[in-house]
């Protein structure tokens, strides 16, 4: 006997309750068009997911701007540079003299949190703990998708226009062809630790070494973060305190002395990562953002903002659908879009091949790598090439 | 019965005599430290192999300043800018406007006559056809080498300081082992052609296509030199002239109708290629410079720049051996040298891997190439650090 479906009609229907998709629907309830968002994880789930965050100016004014909240500017670390290391010295690049720009540190998580209590103030539908097992119809005019919330109640959605926001395993996503997927795998990954330390140094230290990539970041006064280039199959159970700390500190050694600051290590993670990206964005009335399109590596600190920039875009193209009954924007939302994804993959991949040396480097690549830093931290267009591009290019 | 050897004595021998060793050859002398050029080629063989040259503005000035011959200024040709070509769609970098420099059109063996006949004025002694058949004493005081000159006479070299610059197949640097070679192979090579015909555009044009990298490149009014990538192994006999021009002009077809001024082609040649490094540059007395030490890709436009660059650093470094008897210099070459070669490396194999496609390319990479274009010409500091790496880094 089939389960009766309540069906929901809304004009927009937005899978996945991250940043992005509540993002999206913060912008589109502002003005005044109806969405739905519906996410599989409670909140609670999302809110103790703890990942780093880096935010350009631009992600920062879409909160602030929009009224999401101002508790980015109060709690969040405003950085004014990073810290290029390598042969054992530090470079710092002032991003505030260079290009005029700075970035925010806020956990990704907080952004959740303010995001998700802006749709409660707000009165937005959003479901948590809701299964979405179908998405149809997506080249009518009315696409459709199928969810079942917390207490196991059936629906039915009816949208005119359908978004995927549900990350990088996206359900959406994977319910479509595609024209072509493009991604290449990494042969190593980041061994991060959440410590109890003071902070090492002001600004975050990219290290490239010998031994491989560092990255010494912080995320208060009390607790910082550092990760450690590794195999991908790293176990983190065989790395001990003093044996994290000692592979840490040779790849940041140097002549100045340089010494981390060290404490109690609460918290060890092995994260993979790889580039991805789907063409087309879109699949009739569907639309792919965030890591529902793409996945960066995280040297670039791209991943969030790059969410933001496509919700930017698509809010823009839904809106003018709206208030003009033109769907030129909307046409257009996966090349302009694309266009911002893959300067950020290149931005993404450069860093990356920059900074880390894989296990079976040939030398020849790994002197180049350090031909590269030279070049671009000798050179004030270099420095502010790469300031542009880690601050954000201008949203279009 | 061994044959008696004349022996001669001299402050610097060199083992050379292309551009980089007549012009060390000739800044010694010019400020009296008197010096040796044994070159294993005939003058009219070396006058007549045909290479493109991209001056940058420092090697310009090398050549004036030391009064080589103003020649270079009068039929030169001077390049404002080049133009980055992908998508089918033209994207001009204007040195001038950019960086305030420019780059001069001069071919690689014009460089030579003006070197060889400067030498020859100023009473130099350039042994052409004179084979190097030994090399030795290199970590003493007076290292030596043995040559034979072209009427079958046998010499013996004693001299202060031996200066490889015999090219990328150097005897010098095989006679003696390094610490380190560092080379990459690349899986493709240019196809070049020289033919009579008007200029199709009045800068260089660097494509990136579908179907490969061409480039659209000048020599004079009425001949122009042209390339595009092809296999390694290309047999330039299966390429008829209609063959050529279509696949040139594919590879810059764009919506703009940008067409190829076509005409006889008179050359054709491939052009195989690599990135190659030995470390360190020296070997007791014995100093390597230019293609002796290091290849770059032609794609940057780097060599006979870089080797200028190895001359200036040696020519200080031995100036001040002699003026001040203090070798500190001397023992600093290499490592001064490999700083701006490494810096040239990366940027050779930079243009070549954002402007070529493999064959086999993964996809992603292509599309990340096109990326990295759209990044730099976006943005005028990617278009200045481009420029500023094109044009020449100051001499240190």
């Amino acid at each position: 006997m089939a389960t009766a479906r309540t069906i929901i009609k809304t004009r927009v229907g937005i899978v996945g309750g991250g940043p992005a998709g509540l993002m999206l629907s913060h912008l589109l309830a502002k003005n005044g068009i109806e969405n739905l968002v519906v996410e599989s994880r409670d909140h609670e789930t999302i809110r103790n997911t703890h990942r780093a965050g880096i935010l350009e100016a631009g992600s920062v004014k879409m909160l602030t701007d929009s009224g999401v909240d101002g508790r980015v500017l109060t709690h969040g670390d405003e950085h004014e540079g990073i810290d290029l290391r390598f042969n054992g010295e530090s470079h710092p690049l002032d991003f505030t003299d260079l290009v005029d720009a700075t970035v925010t540190l806020y956990a990704q998580n907080e952004v959740f949190v303010d995001l998700a209590a802006a749709r409660k103030r707000d009165n937005g539908d959003v479901r948590y703990s809701s299964e979405v097992t179908a998405v149809f119809d997506l080249e009518t005019e009315t696409p459709k998708f199928h969810f079942t919330d917390a207490t196991g109640t059936d629906f039915e959605v009816h949208c005119d226009i359908l978004v995927g926001a549900d990350g990088s395993r996206s359900f959406c996503r994977r319910a479509v062809p595609g024209t072509q997927d493009f991604k290449i795998e990494y042969p190593f990954a980041w061994f991060g630790i959440l410590t109890e330390a003071p902070k090492s140094a002001p600004e975050l230290i990219y290290a490239n070494s010998p031994h491989g990539f560092a990255l010494i970041s912080q995320r208060s006064e009390t607790v910082q973060r550092m990760y450690f280039q590794c195999d991908p199959n790293e176990d983190v159970d065989a790395w001990s305190e003093d044996r994290i700390w000692s592979e840490l500190q040779r790849r940041v050694d140097g002549p100045d002395g340089f010494t981390l600051k060290t404490g109690n290590i609460f918290d060890k993670t092995v994260l993979k990562f790889r580039s991805f990206v789907r063409e087309p964005l879109s699949h009739g009335r569907m639309f792919l953002i965030g890591d529902a399109g793409h996945t960066v590596p995280p040297t670039g600190a791209k991943g969030l903002n790059l969410a933001f920039a496509d919700v930017k875009v698509l809010f823009e193209a839904i809106d003018s659908y709206y208030s003009t009954q033109n769907s030129t924007l909307l046409h257009g939302y996966s090349d302009l879009a694309l266009k911002r994804v893959w300067k950020a993959q290149n931005f993404s991949y450069w860093m990356t091949s920059m900074l880390h040396t894989p296990v079976d480097a040939d030398p020849f690549m790994a002197k180049r790598a350090l031909g590269e830093l030279d070049t671009v931290t000798s050179s004030r267009f270099g420095q502010q090439y790469l300031a542009e591009s880690y601050t954000g290019w201008p949203h279009s």
